[in-house]
Formats: structure tokens, sequence, C-alpha cells
């Protein structure tokens, strides 16, 4: 190779090089679009009455507009994409309900601030919330246990922040996750019927804020009468 | 007409009579046996992975060996079918849980015997309780408001009950209800989860009883501190 031609494709390669990384980073924004694309398609495809086992991969490729070709550089298959979807609706839900909880606040205020930002939460994340609403006791068992996986984290970060109570004085750890739960429950069942309210129904949201707030009050009385075998400092 | 023809014609309108009372009673159960047939059909369809909106009149009519046409006989379509399912499912379950609260026993007993009583009732009838926990949230939104409905007459007849309990005098008719509500919808979860199980898990089954009835007992002990604005005799 002479000196001119080595160096020629030195600078060809460099450019290359730039364009590669050039691309790559268009490349990398393009795979983003369309993952996203697919994931969209899904919750598309599953408003109304369809759920997550009958909606088939086709369907969601057709929908997002790329070939089955290109679902596959995404997701093993519709199960993986369903996984990232519940994913995608816890991630930043538990991010935001420690926000809320950590503020210091008297009881009653922490509790209507928490259910005030898990259902505003869910209200600007309905299409993923109804999804969870479907697939928490749906028909793929795969996502059905991812969801009740990401439950149970949300519950045990509950419980870790009631411990620091001072009621829990007097409360076995079991018993908060218990009591944790009981919360949990309360809240998700809440949003589920919040979702599933015609949307310009404020006087139904309003009662069913109300209610929720009293369950969440009834469950802390309880915890403050609540005495657990063998626990307690005094 | 001669005499003897119409004690002829006479004998054969009541032989008549005689043979279509007998084939109508035969009729009638064929007809119940198709209902049934199809009834089962659909819940067989839906274990695993399908919903109902998933499953079609033809795949049940295919099921139960019968042509569509029959299928007409007995319901106007699928969403009739499912509401025939709902009906099935809690007709009886109302029942036995008031034969459970009946019983005059102290109130832990009373709890642990209802919750005994509602998932060996939901065991019993396994399919039917899959089904309404797929529904409860799932596609159709005429099968979820008659679960819904169904739940919230349960949740009535409780609140009922409660009221007769001396610490209902300081709560008033609205947080008896938020409180039912409450009852309901932890035993409900707990159903869910329990069918969910691994059949042959008695650890986790064990520990699920246990963990619902502390999260009753802890509701009513939330209860006892209650104080309704307004309400209360003293």
């Amino acid at each position: 190779m002479t000196l001119r031609k080595l160096r020629a494709a030195r600078r060809n390669s460099a450019v290359g090089a730039d364009d590669a990384l050039q691309s790559a980073g268009s490349r990398d924004e393009r795979k983003q679009r369309t993952r996203r694309a697919l994931l969209d398609a899904a919750l598309e495809l599953m408003q109304g009455e369809r759920s997550f086992s009958s909606v088939s991969l086709r369907e969601v490729t057709r929908s997002a507009g790329v070939v089955p070709a290109a679902f596959y550089r995404h997701f093993t298959g519709m199960e993986e994409l369903g996984l990232a979807l519940v994913d995608d609706s816890f991630k930043t839900l538990r991010r935001s309900m420690r926000e809320a909880r950590a503020a210091a606040l008297p009881a009653t205020h922490l509790i209507r601030r928490s259910v005030e930002t898990f259902l505003g939460y869910a209200q600007t994340h309905r299409r993923h919330f109804q999804f969870i609403a479907k697939e928490r006791f749906g028909g793929s068992s795969v996502i059905r246990f991812a969801v009740r996986k990401e439950v149970h984290l949300f519950t045990s970060e509950l419980s870790t922040d009631l411990a620091r109570f001072p009621l829990a004085g007097k409360i076995s750890t079991e018993d908060l996750q218990m009591i944790a739960g009981l919360v949990v429950q309360t809240v998700l069942m809440a949003t589920e019927v919040f979702l599933d309210m015609p949307q310009n129904d404020p006087e139904d949201a309003a009662q069913l804020y109300q209610q929720t707030e009293k369950q969440l009050r009834l469950i802390f009385i309880g915890a403050q009468g609540w005495r657990s075998k063998g626990a307690g400092r005094g």
C-alpha cells in the first residue's frame, strides 16, 4: 500500500468512524423510538375490551408500522414486551410515593397527600394503570407475577417507612408488612375503580378520594391499637 | 261428529296432553343440561391464559357439542352468558356468608369463621371465582359492572350486620359501608391470591389465612376507635 493510499484509507476510516458514531447516535434514537412505538401500540390495542393475552405480535407490529423482524430486535416475544410495560408502570411511581412520604407532615395530611399522589400518578399514566388493573389478575401468569412482585416491593418500602413511626415499637416486622399490604391493596383498589370512572365525573371521584382516605385512617387507627405477640419495647 | 269420534278425539287429546307434559319435563331437563354445558364450556375455555372477551360463541357451542342455534335458545349472546356466570358465582355465596355471620360467636371467632367460609366456598367454586378474579377488572365493562354490583350488595349486607354490633353506635351508616367495603375488598383480594396459589402448598395457604385474619382484626380494632362526625348516641 502506498503512503497516499494508506492516508486516504485512514481518512476514510476516520470519516467512517465519525459517521458510524453519528449514525449510532441516531440509530439509538431510532431504536428507542421503535421500542416506544411497540409499547404504545400494545397499550393502544388493549384499550377497551381486550386483554394482553389476546393481543398478537403481528397486530402490535402492524399498528406500530414496523416489520415483525424489527420487533425481535427489542423483545424476544410478547411476554417480554408485557414485562417492559409492568416495569414502565412502576418505575417512577415508587419514587413519587417516596417523595410524598418523605415530607414531614402530620399523619392525616400524609395520608391525604399519599392518596392524591397515587391517584394523580395513575391518572397521568392512565393507560399503564389500566393495563396493570387488567393484568393483575388477568390471563398471563408471567405478567401477573411480575405485577405482584412490584406490588410486593412497593409494600416493603412502605413498611420500612412505617417502622419509623412511634407506633411501630409494638408491631413486629411481619405485622408491619401485613399493615403495609392492607394499605397498598386499598390504594390499588381505589386506583382501579378510579380509572374505571367516567372521566368527567368529579363528584364520584371526590367521593372515592374521601372514602379511600377514611379507609386508610381507619387502618392507621387499627395500627395504633395493634399489639404484636412478642414485639414491643415496653 | 259422532259421539264415538268425539270420545276418541278427547282421548287422543288427553293422551297428547300427557305426552306433551312428559316431553316438556324432559325437554326442560334437556334444556337445563344444555344451558349447564354452555356455561361449563365457557368456564373451561377460560382456564389458563384466556379472558372472557377472547372466548367466542362458536368456541363455546363447539366445546359444549351443540349447534350455534341452540345457544340462542338460552342466551342472546356471550354477554348474557357472562352475566349468568356472575349470577351463579354469587348466588349461594351470600347465603353461606350470612349463615357464617348468623352464628353468635366472639368477634375473633366470627372473623376466622368468615374467612374460612369465604375461602372454602371459593375453593369449591374455583372456576367461577377464577372467572370473577379475571373479569373484576377485565375487558368487558358489562361483566365488570355486574361483578361490582354483586360486591356492592355483599358489602351492604355486611354493613347491615355490622350495624348490630355495639360499636356501631358511634359510626354513621356511610362509614359502616366504608368499613364493610374495606372488609370485603380484603377478603376478595385474599381469595384471588389464594386461587392463584399452587394447590398443593398448604403452608402458603395457611400463611395467607393468618395474614387475612390479622388484617380483618386490625380493621375491627380501627372500627372500635372510629368516631363518625355527627354520629353516636353519647
